[in-house]
């Protein structure tokens, strides 16, 4: 089999080092974000490694870079291949753009090889998984799959601007959005490549994983009001709303611990935040997951219960909203043997399965398409921080794996 | 006695509506800080109405703006009446507002008396009380009272401007600050009107009281450092500085509570700030007071030996910096005296005395000059807060209880 030389695993990771390039933080941090210049450049940068690998390209209507290479005859419904090229701030180099950048070398490896599919294939690079600058997840993806809605318009980025005018000035027509939707008769299926983000692969000392489901996360936004005051305020008289939150978010980790579900508070803003005024307004997020869909929110009752006890006690007022809630997306039987079989020829016999504790890209297109996953081993299990880490033994495993998982799903493949 | 129009209690609640009007924030909100185009524009406004007053007025070389009435013969030492202008976002009408504003009236009422005192009378109305900007207290009086420290150059406001490049832009000469020290030669005291900021005279329903004391301040700026990862990754491995600040805070009120004294976390950011990113790393600050300095500081290493094992536990990171102290102040028994006099002719046979949870200006001058502090009621104990308030009674009270207070000083005085 011929293999070009942008497609080895060094060939990635290079590449990965040149998107971490297109950044709008300073000090080597990333952040890239969804309709910003980084997102245009990234597209644009990607674009053209799709069409060295032989795909025609386009930008969709949601801003998502997408590449097709035809199989037997043009015009075949295809096998969706991908991943995201947006991140959190302060991100790493590998969450989401491995599996886009695989996506691109398996499509190259392929084309070159010149062996004809009884599919397509398309790549598509997210412009919108982490909701980093809009607090929505996964709006390139809900674009494609055809689940937008239409109340995300009205929702502004931390400096008032709206995803309508961003929409705007990225170039796109937000009446259009529409037109980034596809249908379920267009795909065969979806597979996403994508680090771990957890150690379990690591302490069973595996490179690749099957995924077998995708969690479903639901996130609130809990406010906290109490009274701002001044710092000499006796102990009865304060209405403190970050005394009340910080209470909220210790019964947070030990409801969600003992439950055995997570709970993640990342986000939290003090009001007005002076160090001599007794906060007055707390804002944080909360992000809950787990494995099933009931238990997780049976917790949240739980969890909004408890928290509600404490504002009562401590003469303070609670209001929550729900921003994001995602059913657990199961990874479809074929596609699961498939990856299984993949990740077999890469001399591991007992591929292991295990299900993703962080959300993907993967769950919106379940709406449209079959869904598998392969997962790669990540050191520590850290992602979301400079430090995220994969080796290059490792990616070139999973490139070997997600290629034969295509040529098996071709092989199987009954039209 | 002949009371100008202008010294009336609804006068000097006019003029404090006049000042809220100068105001950095939107929506009726206040917020005035340090060297601001909003500080130079209410000392503008204020040597007004010190000039209308009688006075001849200069802006010193902090940015403080001050006046000054002579008294039987020019170059007397004079009585300092004053407090500050400045004030914390969100702020009330009153906190400071009410001091500087009072001291011109008193000033007016005793120049239109044509009484002649042995010594002249000096208003000081200061630029920075809150450290808002900045976050170090008392910049304005700390100048006056030559207390200066050089290191406070480097500081920088949430624009990254420093104190100095501040300086330069409002027009003032940073290497020229040491002008703005006054001698203990040049004051035979200092008065200060303040609301109370606490209950205590609303609970015993009184409109004034007389300060014994100030309680000294420490405040630090704690960073609590662990590890930024995606929100799926499991307990375990988790290092989340949110979830230990949340607990230290918790802590830190437990500790507070029992020692009786009062502890504030007033300002909290987190880091990266994502809704799916568990927290690297958490910065809050701490303002620890209480009446005695010695047991203040054995809590605060209490608290500091909690925070640590907590860190430990959760394998954390703690540093902390110290980013203010202040001893507590105590009020010379002359003025003291007289402020009880004051209060007695307004029709109060039992005037209360307090200790000041809060810091105030005369903390500061204390180092150069005797010090005294009328306390006014204000609802509910509140202030730092659009609702502080205070009554048009109360106000007419603390007049007229600080006019007579200067007065019983004048008689008093053997030179």
């Amino acid at each position: 089999m011929t293999r070009p030389a942008s497609t080895t695993a060094n060939a990635i990771l290079e590449r990965c080092e040149e998107l971490a390039t297109y950044s709008s933080m300073d000090d080597g941090l990333i952040e890239r974000v969804y309709l910003s210049p980084q997102h245009a450049a990234v597209n644009a940068l990607a674009g053209r490694w799709m069409t060295e690998a032989g795909m025609t390209t386009w930008q969709d209507a949601a801003g998502n870079q997408c590449g097709r290479l035809e199989g037997a005859t043009p015009g075949l419904p295809a096998l969706l291949l991908g991943s995201h090229l947006d991140t959190v701030p302060s991100a790493g180099r590998y969450d989401g753009i491995l599996g886009v950048l695989s996506a691109i070398a398996v499509v190259d490896r392929i084309r070159s090889s010149g062996r004809e599919l009884p599919f397509a294939l398309e790549v598509v690079a997210f412009g919108d998984e982490e909701g980093t600058r809009f607090g929505r997840a996964l709006l390139g993806s809900r674009a494609l799959a055809g689940t937008w809605l239409d109340e995300w318009w009205q929702l502004e980025d931390q400096d008032g601007i709206s995803l309508r005018d961003a929409y705007v000035h990225f170039g796109l027509d937000p009446d259009a959005v529409g037109e980034a939707a596809r249908s379920r008769g267009d795909f065969v299926g979806y597979l996403e490549t994508h680090i771990e983000q957890g150690p379990y692969l690591e302490d069973e000392n595996k490179a690749l994983g099957v995924v077998s489901s995708i969690a479903g996360a639901r996130r609130f936004l809990l406010t906290i009001t109490g009274q701002a005051g001044h710092s000499g305020t006796p102990y009865e008289r304060r209405r403190d709303a970050l005394a009340g939150a910080a209470e909220a978010i210790t019964t947070i980790e030990r409801i969600a611990r003992s439950a055995q579900l997570i709970a993640t508070v990342g986000h939290l803003e003090v009001f007005p935040d002076a160090v001599n005024v007794i906060p007055g307004k707390v804002e944080f997020s909360l992000d809950l997951r787990g494995e099933y869909d009931t238990e997780r929110d049976k917790v949240w009752l739980q969890i909004e219960e408890a928290i509600l006890e404490i504002c009562q006690r401590r003469r303070l007022r609670l209001t929550s909203i729900q921003t994001h809630s995602a059913k657990a997306a199961v990874c479809a039987r074929p596609l699961r043997d498939a990856i299984a079989d993949g990740i077999r020829s890469t001399g591991d016999s007992r591929p292991m399965s295990l299900f993703s504790r962080a959300g993907h890209d993967a769950m919106a297109i379940a709406e449209i398409a079959d869904i598998g996953m392969i997962f790669v081993r990540c050191k520590g299990g850290v992602s979301h921080n400079p430090e995220e880490h994969v080796t290059e033994a490792d990616v070139a495993k999973a490139l070997d794996a997600f290629e034969a998982t295509v040529l098996r799903l071709a092989d199987g493949y009954e039209g």
